[in-house]
């Protein structure tokens, strides 16, 4: 058997492999992206017997080449269990910690972990989007990120570790309310920036009552002082604001790692608060990341 | 036609009549309750014309008399509406405002709003249990009290007359999580007191950062900071928390009006955040309150 090829030299196949979507770059050895894949061959659509099939596809495509994966793929649910790496950790740290599959070509990275006082938390992916974002030059090596989602996080990163995450289910927690339970088709309207979700933003701010300020939405429709096809944008703005109102956001600019509707709601919110926002391109940032991620593999 | 016997003498047929069950009382005229049915004959499960007969069959079993009704019977899922009276408000006002549908002999008590700056919230049927706690000298005429369920509401009454609600998801929310999303599947376990409930009291308590506190619970068992069986436990505690630390339960009693495994939960956090807990027979004080109510019809 010869020794596998270095991912540290020459081209590598990059994977951002996320619970529903897969991504795949051609790395070039400069850190220019010449190809792109992009399936929805997320880890819950693949069974165990499928990875190596699914590699040997991509290598037909983007070349024979070594593969560095992040995101889902290293959790329990997916390919192989890479650990996490327990908060402060920077790009070396990940790299020690990597999980390779020699036989395979192939390097895991590892997620990160925060076991705080009476906070625990977990990423995995956004990692190397944030720690990327900084060796690229996108962002500063002190840096607060945030990456709207089903799951937001917020990321705060120090002298090019990361040092704290939060992650919060408010999109997870809108999906569930506008499908289920009392507030279920109150919520069909537009969710968009204006003067309900500013209502919103600011109901939710800094509360330490969310329960009541989310069926303060039925009751604002019931007794006629929000219009019903409002409803979406308040209840979207009273969890946006909670979301954000629970960071502060005004000690430093705020890296957002999203472009689109989402990203526009978590400026508008982020403004509103006082703060402000400096977008920082997800994929450039994932592609910096791995790039340099080689160096200490 | 004759006039309708009024429900201030004799004995009446008084019905809590709610969402998904319903409960129906012969009130003697001295308010002792001599008979009582209860059955699955909630709102949601009548359609409009199936009141009269309902209303018959229940004259049958308790007596052709009078009937007032309260709780969602009277919102515009139920029987016919009664609009809201605005907070603050006492029993005369609900009296006043009372939907007399004379053909039936019914009477439907409307329920209570609240119009606060940022604040909306609404209630049907609590009214008449808390203002007939006070009548019947289950509680004193300032009083707060908090009514366990899906949605929990707390009650604040001063000088016999209701001046503040605020209903909180609580229920709803634990069961939305339990049963979709990235928790569902963790939340199987017991719902108890114990040491997870309790750190889930202290992590929701006065939190401006539930959401993130909620994808905690995911991340603690990933951790191994916490057993999996603990995490539904602990999830409860973080929501209840949450929604007791919101209010100021140090400055009186909290008259709880609920019994069972959910208002022991309830008086733990109470307790555990430095209030102290009266029990109040939620049965009891329906019954007070609508023979208290039939002086002023």
């Amino acid at each position: 058997m010869t020794q596998a090829p270095s991912p540290t030299d020459g081209a590598v196949i990059a994977i951002d492999w996320g619970t529903t979507n897969r991504r795949a770059w051609r790395i070039e050895a400069d850190g220019t992206a010449s190809a792109m894949v992009r399936d929805g061959s997320g880890v819950l659509a693949m069974a165990a017997d499928d990875y190596a099939p699914a590699l040997a596809g991509l290598r037909d495509r983007l070349g024979d080449l070594p593969v560095i994966a992040a995101g889902m793929v290293g959790s329990t649910r997916g390919w192989r269990e890479a650990p996490y790496v327990p908060a402060p950790a920077d790009l070396p740290a990940l790299a020690a910690a990597a999980l390779r599959i020699d036989d395979a070509r192939a390097t895991i990275v590892p997620g990160v972990s925060l076991l705080a006082d009476t906070r625990a938390d977990v990423m995995r992916g956004e990692e190397i989007q944030v720690l990327g974002a900084i060796a690229g030059g996108l962002a500063p090596a002190d840096a607060l990120f945030c990456q709207p989602g089903t799951h937001n996080k917020w990321i705060a990163c120090a002298d090019r570790h990361v040092v704290d995450v939060a992650t919060v289910m408010t999109g997870e927690l809108f999906a569930l309310l506008k499908g289920h339970g009392i507030l279920a088709g109150m919520l069909d309207g537009p969710v968009a920036d204006g003067a309900a979700f500013r209502d919103g933003l600011a109901r939710g701010a800094g509360a330490s009552d969310l329960g009541t300020a989310l069926f303060g939405v039925r009751a604002a429709v019931l007794l006629g002082r929000r219009a019903p096809e409002e409803a979406a944008a308040y209840a979207s703005g009273v969890l946006i604001g909670s979301d954000i109102g629970a960071r502060d956001v005004t000690a430093g600019p705020v890296h957002l790692l999203a472009d689109g509707a989402l990203a526009d709601l978590y400026r508008t919110g982020i403004e509103s608060l006082g703060g402000a926002t400096i977008p920082v391109d997800a994929t450039a940032a994932f592609l910096a990341g791995i790039h340099a991620l080689r160096r200490f593999l």
